[in-house]
C-alpha cells in the first residue's frame, strides 16, 4: 500500500507533493493531525473557556469510550452511516468508532438511569470520528464539546442553552449572534404550504441551504424539484421577513397565523425572548431567523445556530436544539431533551479568522540557563523552589554555550531567563532576564522567587 | 451476535449475570469504561494535576491522533502486537488505535524535527487501546501519561525525571518511593554470571518478578531454567544487598566491580544521587533497588518505579527510564531519550487504595430554587452575574415543590441553594442556605455575589 494513496486518488502528485512525500516518512493518516506544543496550547486554551463556560452553567462533566458496539450505532445516522469506520475485534465482535458523543448519551441514560439525578446537565468533550473526505477544516477525527439538559421540557432549558452559545462566544472574546428558529414555525410552513410530510422534509432541506444559495438559490432549487409556484410564492414571502425580533413575529403571524401548530411555536418563542430580555444579557445577540432549519428528522422545538458578527461568512460555529424524541428512560419514556454542540476544530478556525485565536506560545515560565554541569544541584535546588511556588520552570540540561542557550530560550517563547554562572553563585545571586522587554538585573538569591512572582503576575 | 459474549466466553452466566444481562440492554463493551460526573471529577482533578506538575517541569503538551497506519506500529512491540486493534479503514488502509504514545512521539520526530527545539521535553495525554483480557483495574482502553525529554544524554534529564516523580506523588498527597535502577548494573550481574546476552535477557526477566515472587521465588524459576548454581548463587547475593543507598552500592561493588560496564552505571548512579541531595527534595523518597528491570529490549540506562509507602503491593504507580536506541531524527542520530508513563485508572485505583483519592463531587457551586416559572427572567439574571464573577450555577428548571428541589440540590451535593420566592422578590432579598452546615441567612439582592464568592472561597 502506498504511503500517499490519499493524494494518488486525487490524481496525480504535484512536484511539491512528490518532494514531500520523497523528503520525509510521513506516516500521519490523511485526515488525521499531529499537534505540536503551539497548537496544542491555542487548543488547550480554547478547550479549557469552553469547559469552564460549561461547568459555569451548572453542566457536569461525563465520558465514555471511543469504541461503541456497532449495533448502538447502526441505523441511528442515515446517510452518515457509511462514513462511520467499524471493524471486527479481536473476539468478533462488530464494533465502531464513536461518530458523536449523542448516541453514547442516549446509551448512559440507558444504563445508568437510577443513578441519574434528572434533569441531567452534562457536557461531553471527546474525539469523534468520520471517514469523509479530508479538506479544509474537514477531519476524520476531530474534537466535539457538546453540552445537554436531558428530561427537561421547560422554556429556561431553551434559554439557557442559547445563552451558553452567547456567553461561551463572550467568554472567547468574540461577538456573535445566536440565530434561532423553532420547528413549529416550519411546520406552519408546510401546513399553509399544503403539503405532505415528505415534500416538507425536503422543502426545509432547500431552505436550509439559504444562508449559502440566498432567496434566488432556494427558489431556483425549489422550482427544479418541482414544487408549485403557490408554494414558491409563500416561501418567498416567508424568506423575505425580516427586521426586529418583534416584526418577525408580527411578519410569520401574518404569513402563518393560520395553520395550527404557529401559536405552539409562537408562544415558545415569545416566552424565550422575554426571558432573555429580563435576563440582562445583551438581548441584541440573539435574533429569530426562520431560515434557520437544521436536521429535521432529530431536531422538535428551538434550533439555532451561532455566527461570528466580523465573519458570518464562515457559518456556524456553535449550533444545536431541541429533541424530545430520541432519548428514552429504561421505563420507556422518551425524555425532552435539548442541547449545543462545538466542533473545536471549527471554532479554532474561526476565531482565527477574526484574529481571537489564544496567542499563548508557551507554559514554560523561567529557562534556567546551564553553565556549569557540577552546578546542577543548585539549578535543581532553584527549580524547585520556583515549582513549589507554582512557577514553570525549565532547566537547560545542556552546558552549552551562553548564545547558543539564550538562543534556544528564545526559540521557546519563555517569558524570562534566570542566569546563574560562577560569578553569580559565588555572591549568592542570580540575573533575571525578562525576555518581553530585554531589561535584565541582578536580584540576590533569596530573592528570586518572588522576583520571578511578581514579574509574572505583577499585582 | 450475542451483546454479553464475554460472560459467555468465560463459561456460563452466573445467575447474578443472568439478571444484569436481562434486566437491561447494557451495550457497553467489555473492557471499557463510562464515567458518569462524580468519577470523571475525580478522574479530572488527577489529570489536572499531574499536567500541572508535567508543566512546572517545562514539559509542553502535544497530541497525535488516535489512529495511526498500522505499519508504524508493527513489528515495535514484540508479543504486544497481537492485542493491536487493527482494521482496514474505507481507502483500504491497514489503519491501528495506538498501543502507546512512545511509538507516535517517535514519528512525531520523524516528521517535524525542523520544528522542533532540542531538547523536546513534551508531555501527551491520551487513550491507548490494548485486546487483553479485561479484569480488576485492566482495561482495553485506557488513559496513559507520558511526559519524556527527546535528544538529552544528561545526568540532570534523568533526575528531572525521577524528581517529577516525587513531585507528582508529593502533588497528590501521597508519599511515595521512587526506586531506581542502571541498566550497566544489570548488565554487570550477566557479565559476572558469564552468561550470553539472551540468556542475560532471560536471568532479568525472572529477576524482574522479585517484587512478586520474593527471593525464593526468583531462585526457584532460575534453577527450573536450568541456570547453573554458580548463576544462582551471584543471583542470590546480588537480590540480598540492602540498606542505604550508600551501603546498596559498595554491595554491588564488592559483587560487580570487576565487571566492565560497572563503573560506568556507578558513575551514573552516584552522579544522579549527589544531585537529588543537592536539590533539597526529601534525598530519602529516593532508593536505588538493583532488584528492578523492567523491558530490556528497550531501556538503556536509569530505570525506575514509584510505589506507595503505604500500600507497596499495589505495584508501580508511575515508571520508566532511559532509552536511548528508539528514537531516531531524520538524519538517522538515535536521540537519547528519557521518560516515564501513568496510567490514570491505575493511579486512580492506587490513590483510592490509601484513600488518597479526590473527593471533588461536583463542580456546581449554587443551585437556584425555582419557585416560580414566571420569575425565570430574574434567575437568569441572577445566574448571570454569579457566572460572570466565575461563580458555576445551576437554575432548577422544574417549578416542583420546594422540598422536591431541597432533595435533588442535596443529591447533587452543591454546596449553596438560593432561594428566591415571590416573599423575597418583593423584597430585593434571597435566601443563602449553605448546605454543608445547614446555615441559611437572608441576603440583599445586591449583596448575592459577594455573599457566595465569600462562602465558595472565605478569605
Amino acid at each position: 500500500m502506498s504511503k500517499n494513496d490519499e493524494n494518488q486518488q486525487n490524481g496525480s502528485l504535484t512536484s511539491q507533493e512528490r518532494r514531500t512525500k520523497m523528503s520525509s516518512d510521513n506516516l500521519l493518516l490523511s485526515g488525521f493531525q499531529d499537534f505540536l506544543p503551539e497548537r496544542m496550547l491555542q487548543r488547550n486554551a480554547l478547550i479549557a473557556t469552553t469547559r469552564s463556560c460549561f461547568e459555569q452553567f451548572g453542566f457536569l462533566a461525563q465520558d465514555t469510550p471511543c469504541l461503541e458496539r456497532a449495533e448502538l450505532l447502526l441505523g441511528k445516522y442515515g446517510e452518515g452511516e457509511k462514513l462511520i469506520y467499524s471493524f471486527r475485534d479481536h473476539g468478533n465482535r462488530h464494533v465502531s468508532l464513536r461518530y458523536d458523543l449523542t448516541v453514547p448519551l442516549g446509551r448512559i441514560i440507558k444504563t445508568y438511569a437510577d443513578k441519574i439525578s434528572f434533569p441531567y446537565r452534562r457536557y461531553q468533550v471527546g474525539m469523534v470520528w468520520r471517514a469523509d473526505r479530508p479538506g479544509k477544516g474537514r477531519y476524520r477525527e476531530f474534537m466535539q464539546m457538546d453540552a445537554d439538559i436531558i428530561d427537561d421540557d421547560s422554556v429556561l432549558a431553551d434559554v439557557e442553552i442559547l445563552l451558553l452559545a452567547n456567553y461561551l462566544m463572550e467568554s472567547l472574546g468574540a461577538q456573535a449572534i445566536v440565530r434561532f428558529n423553532c420547528r413549529q414555525i416550519l411546520d406552519a410552513l408546510v401546513e399553509v404550504c399544503g403539503l405532505s410530510v415528505d415534500d416538507g422534509v425536503n422543502l426545509m432541506r432547500v431552505i436550509d441551504k439559504f444562508d449559502k444559495v440566498g432567496k434566488s438559490g432556494v427558489l431556483a432549487e425549489l422550482k427544479d424539484a418541482g414544487f408549485t409556484t403557490t408554494v414558491i410564492e409563500k416561501v418567498s414571502a416567508y424568506l423575505e421577513i425580516g427586521g426586529t425580533n418583534d416584526e418577525v413575529l408580527i411578519g410569520l403571524a401574518d404569513l402563518l397565523g393560520s395553520a395550527s401548530s404557529f401559536q405552539s411555536g409562537l408562544k415558545r418563542v415569545s416566552a424565550i425572548i422575554n426571558a432573555i430580555k429580563g435576563s440582562g444579557d445583551q438581548a441584541a445577540n440573539f435574533r429569530i431567523d426562520q431560515t434557520i432549519a437544521r436536521g429535521l428528522d432529530y431536531y422538535t422545538g428551538v434550533i439555532f445556530e451561532t455566527t461570528l458578527v466580523a465573519n458570518s461568512d464562515f457559518g456556524s460555529v456553535c449550533s444545536g436544539g431541541r429533541y424530545d424524541r430520541l432519548i428514552k428512560h429504561p421505563d420507556g419514556r422518551q425524555l425532552p431533551s435539548i442541547g449545543l454542540s462545538i466542533g473545536i476544530d471549527r471554532l479554532f478556525s474561526a476565531m482565527e479568522s477574526v484574529d481571537k485565536a489564544p496567542s499563548i506560545k508557551t507554559t514554560t515560565q523561567v529557562f534556567i540557563v546551564n553553565f556549569d554541569d557540577n552546578a546542577i544541584a543548585e539549578y535543581l535546588k532553584l527549580a524547585g523552589e520556583l515549582r513549589r511556588s507554582g512557577v514553570t520552570v525549565e532547566i537547560f540540561s545542556r552546558s552549552a554555550k551562553l548564545a547558543k542557550q539564550m538562543k534556544v530560550a528564545n526559540s521557546r517563547n519563555v517569558p524570562l531567563v534566570l542566569l546563574m554562572g560562577p560569578d553569580e553563585m559565588s555572591q549568592s545571586q542570580a540575573v533575571l532576564k525578562d525576555m518581553r522587554t530585554g531589561v535584565q538585573q541582578v536580584i540576590a538569591r533569596s530573592e528570586i522567587t518572588s522576583a520571578v512572582l511578581q514579574m509574572i503576575d505583577p499585582k
